[in-house]
């Protein structure tokens, strides 16, 4: 298959919207093997449209289009579409009917102009959408397909999957197996260097990497004409995968985030957590409390900025932060300790350092940062010299603070028996 | 001026990267009244860049390219733009030198890779890179004209507003003037219709709105060949905008959001903040801290998910938390109450609430979150409704919840002499 795709809307033009639509798609047609060569933005214009169409298709058979499906005389993606091919319209009563039930639902009445949204070309196979009143089409004539999704990603993506996918499969006579590996402390290139192995030897498996901050998801997968036993198969490439990358920096597997990740092991271990953070200043909370769940895990969460409260409320004491400073392994000790006493959760986790941009000094650089993890057995305090990374910005040692905390919080989970 | 744009690179068609850059040029071409009229997204590939130059400059006067400006072999954008424009490359002495010193700097050697990166086009107008070894070039030929930018955004970004905008004002013969008033509370549409009669009234005048959950801000903008009085026409065009907005939905004028327009402000009136956080879990204390300079005014935050925290640390009645539940309008008062106490700060706030997607009764829905803010003075708690918004995500009710509560601080303050 040799795939274009089209985005289509002036808000994409002008820079108002970032079109994730067709970053979604290239990722999961990467999935079969299959890369994009081109992607066009255009305007709401039938001419523009039209003319995209014939030019695209000189060096490829298939285009997914993406907007302009809407219900104002704007959105003209469905009647260029259906003129390139030399197709009629045509009103669709099963259309008609389940837009209305769409409005009905909302408790609200279908106006006239959605009308218009229930007439498709002759001969296409439609995509309902449960999800909005633009339903989708794929229209095919010598040996050109176009496979048309409205704008809005919400409404796309569970269209793409119920019938672009299988669309795909049947007509690639393959199916898409997939596993993914979350890691974080390692860099892309020395993965990809890990598994180069793994791959060699294994030609149906095929791998990619996405990379968002310190975290790197490692996707494995089999695109394969068989059903039988890919599972089992790709079950086995995970497990030499792991070893190959290393565990120390595999952190789960199919898990949406290091957060995710944490608070579900909490659950499974049926641990409560605490927080005392200073210059994460609650990122570690939210992050916690992003997952639904949390609150089953999640007892509470200091955010000392100042010393008064480190010694007041964590209980961190006076001569620690006179001799040794808020930035100290001593202080990210007690403030653990502290913590972990106060809120009599299982496990306590404590940040200080230095964000910036102002306040490093020789001694004590911006970036500078201590971490400590605390259970009722045991505390362990970690230094991170965080001005090494090529991004010092304060977000970004934040986030790398927030990271590895959550790295060593699930380590030391995963020791205890 | 007739422009496309044209994104070069696989990264961006396998869907690995987002293509970011033309999203910020398209916006800042907008400011000229410049509307892109179509973009595209092509692989590292000589002759479909060549190509794509041939047809688009059919019905264009300029493309913007980014992107294939790296030192490997894969990189070809300026070989191609070269040959299209029928030019030579030359070796530049002193972008060589530039090169070599940005290796440097950093204590490493420039590699032999890097002399193709000093290589330009005869005639053209060379823009240095002082974020990189990749610098960009104008070139112009028969009404055509092609401005090439690397790709990576903190090289193009600082490029396009030493270069590439003084190239257009140049160009066009005008400069832009621009400023931003940041809203809350507010749609998008009202804000258009409310303004509407402004910017009939002056046609110099333009508008665009760029939303982002609940926070709108308004682009004013004149595009002028003068430059006398122009600030002073924008300042007041900026203060009439306010009116006609209506002062409770604006936050601030060039405000980056609302966490820093609120800790400018407490900057400004010398006062010290603490958050008692539920529903939120440490969103409001991340938010005041991801500004630099927060730990002037940022004392403390709680996050008490439990009720025994918020009793044993915020000092909530347990009457109060049995008799109305951690949800209520007496449970927030007492929460921020509480946290101004522990904290001895001047202002408060507590968030107590349903985030779901669990938990939510027909009593208590989820959304429903209650606001408190206390200072010395007073204490009010806002009772808001988030299961009536659209988007009734955990992430949804969560955002809007510390929108809201910044605010109502915002409003607290400034009632404040």
């Amino acid at each position: 298959m040799k795939i274009k795709l089209i985005s289509i809307g002036k808000e994409l033009l002008l820079g108002e919207t970032i079109d994730t639509n067709s970053v979604f798609i290239s990722q999961q047609l990467s999935l079969y093997g299959i890369e994009v060569n081109k992607k066009i933005v255009l305007d709401d214009n039938y001419e523009a449209i039209k003319q995209a169409m014939n030019y695209e298709f000189v060096d490829a058979d298939t285009l997914i289009i993406t907007g302009g499906l809407g219900p104002t005389d704007d959105d003209v993606t469905k009647e260029a579409v259906c003129d390139f091919f030399e197709s009629k319209l045509v009103l669709c009563d099963d259309v008609l009917q389940s837009i209305s039930s769409y409005f009905q639902r909302r408790g609200k009445k279908m106006v006239s102009s959605n009308l218009k949204q229930a007439y498709f070309p002759e001969d296409c196979t439609i995509m309902h959408n449960p999800n909005g009143t633009a339903p989708g089409f794929i229209i095919e004539k010598d040996n050109r397909t176009a496979i048309v999704l409205p704008g809005p990603p919400h409404e796309m993506k569970p269209m793409f999957f119920s019938y672009v996918e299988p669309y795909i499969t049947k007509r690639i006579g393959k199916k898409v197996f997939t596993t993914n590996i979350n890691t974080y402390g390692i860099s892309e290139s020395e993965l990809e260097y890990r598994l180069r192995p793994l791959v060699k030897q294994n030609e149906k498996l095929s791998l990619a990497t996405y990379a968002d901050f310190g975290e790197i998801r490692v996707r494995l997968s089999i695109c394969d004409d068989k059903n039988d036993d890919v599972n089992e198969l790709l079950s086995r490439y995970t497990i030499k995968a792991r070893q190959f990358i290393g565990d120390k920096f595999v952190y789960g597997v199919d898990c949406d985030n290091m957060q995710s990740a944490l608070v579900k092991l909490l659950i499974e271990k049926n641990m409560k957590i605490a927080t005392a953070e200073s210059c994460t200043g609650g990122l570690l909370s939210k992050c916690i409390t992003d997952v639904s769940g949390a609150s089953q895990v999640f007892e509470c969460g200091i955010c000392s900025y100042s010393n008064r409260i480190k010694e007041k409320i964590l209980g961190v004491s006076p001569e620690t932060l006179q001799k040794y400073g808020a930035v100290s392994e001593q202080s990210a000790r007690e403030m653990s300790q502290g913590v972990l006493k106060l809120s009599d959760a299982d496990i306590a986790v404590s940040v200080t350092g230095l964000a910036g941009p102002g306040g490093g000094t020789e001694e004590k650089p911006v970036g500078l940062v201590f971490i400590g993890v605390a259970t009722r057995k045991k505390t362990i305090v970690k230094q991170c010299n965080f001005n090494m990374l090529n991004n010092k910005s304060r977000e970004s040692i934040r986030r790398h603070s927030q990271l590895e905390s959550m790295k060593i919080l699930i380590d030391v989970i995963n020791e205890q028996k």
